[in-house]
């Protein structure tokens, strides 16, 4: 594997691969990598978990680590990120994390440039760690995906999650419904009430409420949004028995799900964060290594 | 240990082992840790000094550093400290330092945290690695604390280094007095005049003028404050022949003290510094040995 | 080597000694030293090539390496340059890695200071690295400076570069030519046009633009800065044969240099970045080492 850009480019077996890298580590847990191998995380959006989760699994498997901050680079000169990725490739980087406001950022870059690049999220466009960690959490929690009912609730046409999951699902032999306010369904098809799906789903996938993303276009409040098409502690009661709720965090507490059902029986909320780091040493570890 | 909160969390038998372990890494170095620890510094606030001296003392240890900075984290997307804490622990951190603006900000985790935590700061409060540093400089002096006389001059009811110094002090056999204008006394009671204090104290401690604390609260000025509070180069002739000088820094020159004092013989004002790499070693040590 | 603050400091036999370093480690890769050296990279001013560069330097040597943010720094309670190096000295940092806005800002610094100070651009002073590792590029290239013509373009007064360079460059035996609109001289002896210039010269070095310096000055358009300073696509074909491009970076694309050119066969502009972690290298060998 050269570069990791989105979850469009990777084949069903190259997924299941992935994760079971991921499952190994779990198991028998980071093996350190040996050979010098050095990797830059350059985050241009702010980020605690996929950055930290990133610097973990860098850190386990042993690679050497530059720290990079785009607030104070040149950036600021307005230096465009070609050059700049051609920079740090000059000095001599293998890999680079990136996550970026653009859609498809990565796209002008791939001509003509050496150094991985590994996409940590472009704009609303894909996130394909994320999604192969839920993918994860999912497979770990159900053993498969084949007729899996999976509930993708919340801002589905500004969330990157959405994009990359819906369609990893369903190759993988999921049934993805989507369930969001009208105006935010974008070119996607949405269920608009809990009832119609909340009693016979086995995952129900929640998203941020983007509001950096979209202050103004929505006269819902918190509560009413959480009222309609939050989870509420009475949605999570018609759940299935062995169904879980999942959230890529962080969590609008009381807005996308109540308060108390974050760390609830049947949440993998901090367990996704957990995940995340087995997913990304099994990427960065098949990409520092030039594995298929 | 597992946290490291307060000093009022500490017994002066605790406090002992601390100053004695610090003495053992000042005299013997400090050994490298095998085991694997992973540590990340949350600075919420400015902070050169302790956050690099953690840092240094992080590195002599051998142990495992996560960056982290919350300029660029999740916590401008309006996360909670509750949440990201956890979601650092979901990661795989061991311990956390965290300076945070809030008084008691660790109250609300300690409940359902497994993570160490240790407190850098929290915002008038505590500061208990500098009022350990504090004490270790002045045990460095004086070999012991009894019948010590302390004077701390300033910024008092803003200062977290007034608070837990002033208690550890007492509690170890020193007698403590407070020197500030009477609108900056808060809860304390304090002398107003050098004169009555300035002759018989082995220890004077100087606290910051906290400007970006009280901008507006005082009609003094930078030179009226020195004249009337500051230890002036006058001032300095008449203190006990072996008596010492102390500040946490950064200091504002010819306020608190004269820019000619700063370095003089007296001062031990970097020497705090260095110790406090000694101190930070000994408390990261018993914590991440889970020692008592 | 104690320091290295600005070209002046240096002699021809200083430089050349540091060329030869840095040949060494390209050919031969940079050697790890086994010694404790700690280091900190304290950049005032934003850069991405200049900090990443040096800390692959460090990373190659295997420095031990303590973060440092300026923006989130008590530089922001108002602390002078001199009591954050004292401070990082007292934590026990062996060199400081500075960019610093103020010209000359390490003068303050020299009597008082043990550790070691590594000048990595003071306002629109010196920039020292840079000009080594542009030495070492036309070294690299033509094997000598003697009798080589040098013609360096654009904003001279307000560059770092050219002034440090223009001095050892002469001093090496090279004839330097400066070119730039006239408001720009400064104390420079400028030419005013390609015509008498381009086809004689070895080396064309491109200044930047420093829109951040200078908004207000100049009434040129960036399109018509280009067409009478800057190297543009015909300007090229003018060029003798073996003759070679230089650019500090960032570059402005279609400002300073046609975008066509800026990989073209002529141009170093990524070699100089590739160069530059090799010097560095040398550099931070010379004075970790304790070397003349």
């Amino acid at each position: 594997m050269k570069h990791l850009l989105s979850m469009k480019h990777l084949s069903t077996d190259e997924i299941m691969m992935i994760l079971e890298r991921a499952e190994q580590f779990k198991k028998y847990g980071i093996r350190q990598t040996p050979s010098p191998y050095i990797i830059s995380n350059l985050f241009f959006e702010p980020s605690t978990r996929t950055k930290t989760s990133f610097e973990m699994a860098e850190l386990k498997l042993g690679l050497d680590v530059l720290p990079f901050e785009p607030g104070f680079s040149s950036a600021l000169k307005g230096e465009s990120l070609y050059d700049t990725v051609k920079t740090l490739e000059a000095i001599g980087l293998d890999a680079l994390v990136i996550r970026h406001p653009e859609d498809g950022y990565y796209e002008p870059l791939l001509d003509n440039v050496n150094v991985s690049l590994i996409n940590a999220g472009d704009g609303s466009g894909q996130h394909p760690t994320q999604s192969l960690l839920d993918l994860y959490t999912i497979k770990e929690e159900f053993g498969s995906f084949e007729g899996l009912k999976v509930l993708i609730a919340g801002d589905v046409a500004h969330s990157r999650v959405a994009r990359s999951n819906a369609d990893a699902l369903k190759r993988l032999g999921a049934e993805v419904t989507f369930l969001c306010p009208p105006e935010w369904a974008g070119e996607f098809d949405c269920v608009n009430c809990w009832d119609e799906v909340i009693g016979t789903s086995d995952v129900v996938m929640l998203l941020r409420v983007q509001h950096e993303r979209h202050d103004e276009q929505t006269s819902m409040t918190k509560e009413s949004y959480h009222a309609q098409y939050g989870l509420t502690v009475e949605r999570e009661t018609m759940m299935k028995e062995k169904a879980i709720i999942m959230h890529p965090a962080p969590v609008n507490r009381d807005v996308e799900i109540a308060d108390s059902l974050i760390e609830c029986g049947r949440s993998r909320i901090f367990k996704q964060v957990e995940n995340g780091v087995y997913v990304r040493a099994a990427i960065l570890d098949m990409i520092s290594k030039g594995r298929q």
